[in-house]
């Protein structure tokens, strides 16, 4: 008798070429481990709550609210809620038609939209219109339909940073096109040059590739660069100048450990461009509720706005969002929140105030603790985090190492990874999950550990890699390259 | 300049292919009529929420509580939260890491998968494997990713009942995959006869196509039909021999109006009938919150548990789902709560059970009005709705409607339920978007109208159709068929 459709041998080969490291070995390793009883510190996807990142209260009032609007007309709601956290979850249930149980529009509730498309002018100085914005279950799911819109077949090519977030690697595979790497510059601060891109894209089209949009993640991830104005600028120009959609995947635009390059949408430079640039270009820019000092990443709540997209491809885009009906409502409540927080004067804005600071500057402490660990570490040299929630340390393995590596039958990297969670718990991902250049390697791990918890983890990893390094370095002594 | 990514010439072919009627041109309309300030009666899609029914208090309290851990510790949250509302918060926040605001694992949190796990051993008589349970974001998702995994390519076919629900044949248009129908008896009640089944695989078989799957839905939607036993056996003998994968939709499994045919899921019939079938028959199984006497749809929350699937594909699909990280936390948790409902004894028991209950009995009671009533009307005829949410009339156009249609330039029911619409508000489905015999027209509409609206809404539509009716049958009298 043949295979069975779901054997193993007869499925999809799309998705059987799927990699998707952020929960791959070292994940599913370390989930054993766990089972087994060890302690893990989960660094391994950006996921500040599992580590301890507290929610902040108005959203949750509001949606706690949402959830049970028999307590809107429970007198004793008041001694327990704040009368705004009250009213707003009486405007949210007014945008709907039915609560959060009733499946909203496919595109998102219309007054979320709205509010949405009023933070983006805010953030801007350019009015946004609601009917371009769609909210999704989170901005891993807007960026998979936008490339599964975009790919026809494998002759169709995604731009995709060199290191990446493997979310688009693995969507290109699973959608059938091709990756088109360019590398970002770890010595020049993981910064993008044009002229990489050039090549990246000449090289593809002597292949038969046709190039048709490029991805940049801004702030990085895993790198944590925060990308200059003048930079965003050539690479508009580039995309302009070789047709392809921009998707921007700006999801840590919130998180920003540094003063010299704010964050600036690739919207607000597209349209400071001006004419015919600004009329042209197509781009798609994501965001989303679970990273900023949100976190709220179980919430699944996204939204990705559309810039000169045609109307028909529009329709083309709701039409395939209404097959799975709509994103989930609670979701999007939090999303407006996001992007209409309390108020100066409101009775949540002073806590609402001290809370996000307080995550925000964590964040940025740690940063720099994480960072400054790494550095003081044996072969290994980090890159600051400027921005995003990830250190990407390079690690420069001893050639012993490296031979030891092959020996078990792992890439280097992995092997590295590994060793560091069986002797200290500390769950990361290898380099190579993101994509490197050959013979370099790397590990990312997030910056969301508790502030008080970083010092004896980076002195936990301080301790693994020296010995790590003591054992596998040739005793001539092996040089910094 | 060639055209840019996302210019609808050069969008995906398969996206652009894919139809979803459900949300489709009467949908359009009929918000474009809502926002002109017209009153919608929106049937088109099972969202009973959206007209009007309220969600069960106890699960309610329970999310909200996950929402605001903070309130656990608030001397008058007892106030207004019974205890054991309280108490099973306070037990799924134990089975996260981290709240709501945490990812959990991509098939969901363990802990829950243990809970659905025990209500499938409970409702079959044998055990079920938390392991191979995958928490979605609604059933649709897991639907999705079960057809993207088995197809390959346009040579893959997927069996579909005519009508069918078209998440099916949208899916199936998005992934490439070849649509193979079979259609289902009217006559019959909307029976399922294996000698149309074998026709329609030996027909695809002549022309190249490779069957990989068949899938059912029972109860039915948009037909309303419960399968029996007997007929269970037939179909699950019938994909054991020509190797085909089930899919079986159930999502409707509570929503059941006769005593004749309870619902018994095809996992059960399967396993009753012992090896070697129960051994290595593939099958998938659906199943959500949004329908039921939960409706809660706007939450997302769904599962597909799997039987006899090899551990390697298991870890392909595990791998996919990963991409997007988690399905949202708080659909999870009702979920959990669906499968595992307050108990006797407990406070929210007669509470829980008095609302359910109410809803479901309400709903026995609206099929009946609604199959009644269609039949009471000039030129249509129609089967009971046994089960799930739906009333599916046969609506015999005369021939001059027909015409009229043509010179209107719509499909025949697409301009009866144009016109439907514009005289009654009454928003539904043509069953050309389900599929249908040649030369045979219906409508699905929901039967979720508030249960003192029904009378009204029938009188409306008796009055548009026998007026109808009247307009275009020819004055020799149009026969009935």
């Amino acid at each position: 008798m043949s295979a069975k459709a779901l054997d193993y041998d007869s499925l999809n080969e799309n998705v059987k070429k799927v990699q998707y490291a952020v929960r791959g070995e070292l994940y599913l390793r370390a989930s054993e481990l766990q089972k087994e009883g060890k302690k893990i510190i989960f660094t391994n996807v950006g996921n500040p709550h599992a580590l301890g990142q507290r929610p902040l209260t108005f959203p949750r009032q509001v949606v706690a609210l949402c959830q049970a609007p028999f307590l809107l007309d429970d007198p004793n709601a008041g001694l327990i809620f704040p009368a705004d956290a009250i009213a707003r979850a009486k405007h949210y249930l007014s945008l709907t038609s039915g609560g959060l149980g009733a499946y909203s529009d496919s595109r998102g509730l219309p007054g979320i939209r709205k509010e949405v498309a009023e933070f983006i002018e805010r953030r801007d100085g350019y009015p946004s219109d609601p009917e371009l914005i769609f909210l999704t279950d989170g901005a891993s799911k807007g960026v998979m339909q936008i490339l599964n819109t975009v790919i026809r077949g494998p002759q169709d090519g995604i731009l995709v940073p060199v290191p990446q977030y493997p979310l688009y690697s693995a969507a290109i595979s699973l959608f059938g096109g091709s990756l088109v790497p360019y590398y970002l510059e770890e010595t020049a601060n993981w910064g993008l040059d044009v002229h990489n891109l050039r090549e990246s894209v000449a090289q593809a089209r002597s292949k038969g590739i046709i190039v048709r949009a490029m991805v940049i993640i801004n702030p990085g991830n895993p790198t944590g660069q925060c990308l200059s104005v003048a930079n965003l600028k050539e690479i508009l120009r580039f995309c302009y100048q070789e047709n392809l959609v921009l998707l921007g995947d700006e999801v840590y635009q919130q998180n920003i450990y540094q003063d010299e390059r704010p964050f600036i949408s690739s919207r607000k430079v597209l349209l400071d461009m001006g004419p015919p640039i600004s009329k042209e270009l197509q781009l798609v820019s994501f965001h989303t509720v679970s990273k900023g000092y949100w976190g709220e990443c179980g919430q699944r709540g996204g939204y990705f706005e559309m810039t000169n997209i045609p109307p028909q491809s529009v329709d083309e885009i709701y039409k395939v969002a209404s097959i799975s009906l709509s994103p989930n409502v609670p979701g999007q409540i939090f999303l407006g929140l996001m992007v209409n927080p309390p108020k100066p004067g409101d009775i949540s804005y002073e806590q609402f105030v001290r809370e996000s600071k307080g995550i925000l500057e964590s964040l940025r402490k740690r940063a720099r603790i994480m960072t400054d660990g790494f550095n003081s570490c044996r072969n290994v040299v980090c890159n600051f985090t400027e921005g995003a929630m990830y250190s990407f340390p390079q690690i420069r393995l001893p050639p012993k190492a490296i031979e030891a590596a092959k020996r078990a039958g792992k890439v280097p990297d992995v092997f590295y990874c590994l060793k560091l969670l069986e002797a200290t718990g500390i769950s990361t991902v290898p380099g190579s999950g993101f994509g490197q250049k050959d013979g370099v390697f790397h590990l990312r791990t997030t910056i969301l550990p508790a502030e008080e918890d970083m010092p004896a983890i980076m002195a936990s990893f301080k301790k693994f890699n020296d010995e790590f390094m003591e054992q596998y370095e040739d005793y001539r002594g092996y040089s910094r390259m």
